[in-house]
């Protein structure tokens, strides 16, 4: 049986699909990428998601990164899977395929397409999935500002604990605190309720929420870490002060036009090349992102990076 | 050189996917429901759609069904084919295969998980696809109600018409008129614009439109074929009778749970067993259905059907 | 008691708001403006409803309004007074006003900033109003795009239709046409149901609908009369060719920036000076909109309009 | 000249409009209702807002409450009138009334009838309104739920310094904590940026936020004061776990079918009678709020709240 008590804390990285500039999968970059993110601080990945272009990717890529990520990740890195697909027998077929190489843990989205119209339909669906792994831990991936299937997660945590024994918490990416904190005290706290929304980390901990997925987490990683150092340590405002300064940093990031483009120029910068994205993201030149990157130069944001990461 | 002036009139059916009661595809019925169609004064259909549940397929269902219509089709249908998927590259293989096998047409819906930020972007979009089947008429297929993806058609006729050669019109299903007549006139008329909101189909007529695509056409054309009748004859008025019985008839079957699994139950009334839905559509076992069945009976539907196939 | 039964027929104009060109108000122009539209063709007017910047205006200034209208119209227009105030006991004296000098009608819309969280709740509201005109027509006025509050007016119709017995029909402006029909044949068309889309009236002219009412008709009232003419002709085509050319006009208009700005403007231009627009809508120098009306003559809109005005 | 860096800090109530039971107001009630609050540790009100049902009230109502709220309110209490009306007019009417009588500020949400199509045109109406009384402070109200109007903040705060000269700060009514975190830092925290999202007040607070505007603060004021407290002692953990309770007492109110309501009938409770709420909400008779005191006596909200009084 899962010991759905037991909980991801710390940073979990959302990682980036390593690609070329064509938007071919390059796996092979895994293996420095787990490594690159274990010295960073992260303690696990969350693949294929949103930020991993899981969608975007061929089954046979999936399964490739998923088999990547599980054999390259350092022993005490946790690796969950998405196995978000259009056909419910593909989201099976990973699932399965992640629970045989050894994954942590596996994760579907809302089906996005034919949006199930009630909480039950909804709960059928992940059922649907999560019963075909069921020794490996299943999370529900909430991200109502992609699949825009919204329901409050206090009532799926409710509902869905009866049928998918499995389920072990939520990965929660949408702002509302008040269902968050609501999740976090069902049943005393069993389920694992991980923040997805990076940009609040500092408030999240401040509530006691100890564990976090994001995509900012792949390349800025230890200014997080330092945030939660400071504020354990009583500087609650120097804590927000670099959660302030570090926003303005994904501002800069946003303005390029396609921000996943430019977080895998970030990532080329700190030594692991990631390429370019595919569509249906925008393929951006990387000649567009120079005055990103003198932005991000102004704000001094790889050298405090590489202070920290000392 | 794709004549894009070339227009498909007539009652277009969005046909169901065949299934046995567990969601298993059963590609050869399509004979037989090509058969159908045709009896009943259908004159194509665009394949694997909403109707037709066609991002829940995987590839090789979608190619067995596309192959099958193609072949099983009398000689004078179209066949059109929906290649939407979430992995630009299927699509693309998708559309190949499309064109390969002889359909007339192959269309594809905005991305609906990363959705296209601007116009530009979804025409990059499409382009993405329609280029690797140059000779094969593209039809763009806008359904926001699906995809949250909602520019303007006559924005997007005028941009795409500039960078995809083979487009050739829209399958336009959401209700505004506006929008839609301005497509339809569009360089005097170039582009083919389908109506996809089947309970307006007089008023569409009546505003000159005449080719039209839905899932409804799969059981009830020959009503359809009678309001164009009516109208054409002048009986407005009847035409309208016929229109608003039949929201009656859909109404019956909405409140059913499942329109997509209550059509495949008319569907077998009418000797072309469709079976049951596959998730994320919600499986509705057939006995769910008999007040259904009652309602439409008191409604005399089946014969009023069997009246008009005459 | 009321005779519900008794329907609006043919075109209602939604007038605007008589102002200077600072946004005060001016009544004396109701006179001109009245005769203006009955020469036009048109039946009544729809008052101190969304083109008539209705909840811009100050109460003493609605009411001048209401009673300028009843006074100065032809003995054969209907005045139907839209009493919307967040105030619900502004609301009923607005109501009160309207009857005691002689309006054909009242209407409000829903409340929209406490939107009304329930069918029952919105129902309970109009009651509220209603009922203190218990012997005047009252018309729900359905315009989800403004008030964000959208039920089925089908259902509308049947609960209120039991609770309100003044409950004389809705001006619906909304596209959706299944709701719109449904509610026409509610107690074998009991009531009037109001088409409030201008630019679907060939369309909906062709289901049957006989009523319309709108902002357009306070300009363009001669090219819809003859929509109508050609329509009833058999004149299907040349019916909806005056329509498409009617939507060219209106895109011209809505370019300006205000299309309400814009269509004080036209006003003008036909004799009846309606000045500017008042906070919050945006007011626009008359020298602004010197390009429209340019391209207004290059579609000779003034030139068709003075043809069919003979 | 007005020093908008002086900053509100601390709870300002949102005060409920005090009714008998038929919703005819009894601003008689105010005095015992300031006292009340100002013993429970609150710092000023924010008068006539959602939580006021201002936009409910007859113009005068306003008025009598303003007055009442200036004259009754300790000496050190801050009075903030929100003064938003359909009208543009009334809005500087009463903004002019406030002034007058000696409000601390004056503020008021977009025009949420006819919304502005641009930021710019949001401030040209909160300029309107401002410029009346152009020495007293200026908050703008940010209230998307009610109003959808939703422009970034931070970009608002920008463009409408530069033409608002009392500009003094936002009441913050959405979770989006990026843009909220935003406007703190615009022009080195030069604007009082007061969270309104009640039941996010721990993790705005460890964010460095001081100043809040909220409904529950009517009620449970001391519960806040004392999360506040814990805060500021180190005992993070303790502050959540109250915060969390409270969560807890809400979800109790909200159950009841109207908030406002319900608050009125807790603050009954505590010795201050506000009776009922007006429509457009949902009046709801006192015995229907039985089942609620019970569940908040076997929450023992109200001895915790007695106890943290003292």
């Amino acid at each position: 049986m899962i010991d759905t008590r037991k909980q991801f804390t710390g940073l979990i990285a959302a990682p980036l699909a390593p690609m070329d500039r064509h938007g071919q999968l390059r796996p092979e970059v895994v293996g420095k990428y787990a490594r690159f993110l274990h010295r960073q601080g992260v303690k696990g990945v969350f693949l294929n998601g949103t930020s991993g272009e899981g969608v975007s990717l061929r089954r046979a890529e999936r399964k490739e990164l998923t088999q990547a990520w599980v054999e390259e990740s350092p022993a005490d890195f946790s690796v969950v899977v998405n196995v978000s697909h259009t056909s419910i027998y593909r989201s099976q077929e990973l699932a399965s395929f992640a629970a045989e190489v050894g994954a942590d843990g596996v994760s579907t989205m809302s089906a996005f397409f034919y949006r199930p119209a009630s909480l039950e339909r909804l709960v059928d669906y992940c059922k649907g999935i999560a019963e075909v792994v069921p020794n490996t831990p299943f999370y529900y991936y909430h991200i109502p500002v992609m699949t825009s299937v919204d329901y409050p997660m206090v009532d799926f945590l409710k509902l869905a604990g009866e049928q998918i024994p499995s389920l072990a918490g939520v990965k929660y990416t949408k702002e509302n605190r008040v269902d968050f904190e609501a999740c976090r005290l069902v049943n005393q706290g069993q389920y694992n309720i991980l923040s997805g929304c990076d940009d609040m980390l500092v408030s999240s901990y401040a509530t006691g929420c100890r564990g976090f997925i994001g995509s900012t987490y792949n390349f800025a990683a230890p200014l997080y870490v330092e945030m939660m150092r400071l504020f354990d340590n009583g500087q609650v405002g120097e804590a927000n002060q670099l959660q302030n300064y570090f926003v303005e940093v994904i501002q800069v990031m946003a303005k390029s036009g396609d921000y996943f483009a430019a977080a895998k120029r970030v990532m080329r910068e700190l030594g692991v090349e990631c390429g370019g994205v595919r569509q249906p993201l925008t393929p951006i030149p990387d000649s567009e992102f120079d005055s990103m990157m003198k932005e991000l130069e102004g704000l001094a944001f790889f050298e405090k990076l590489e202070q920290l990461s000392k």
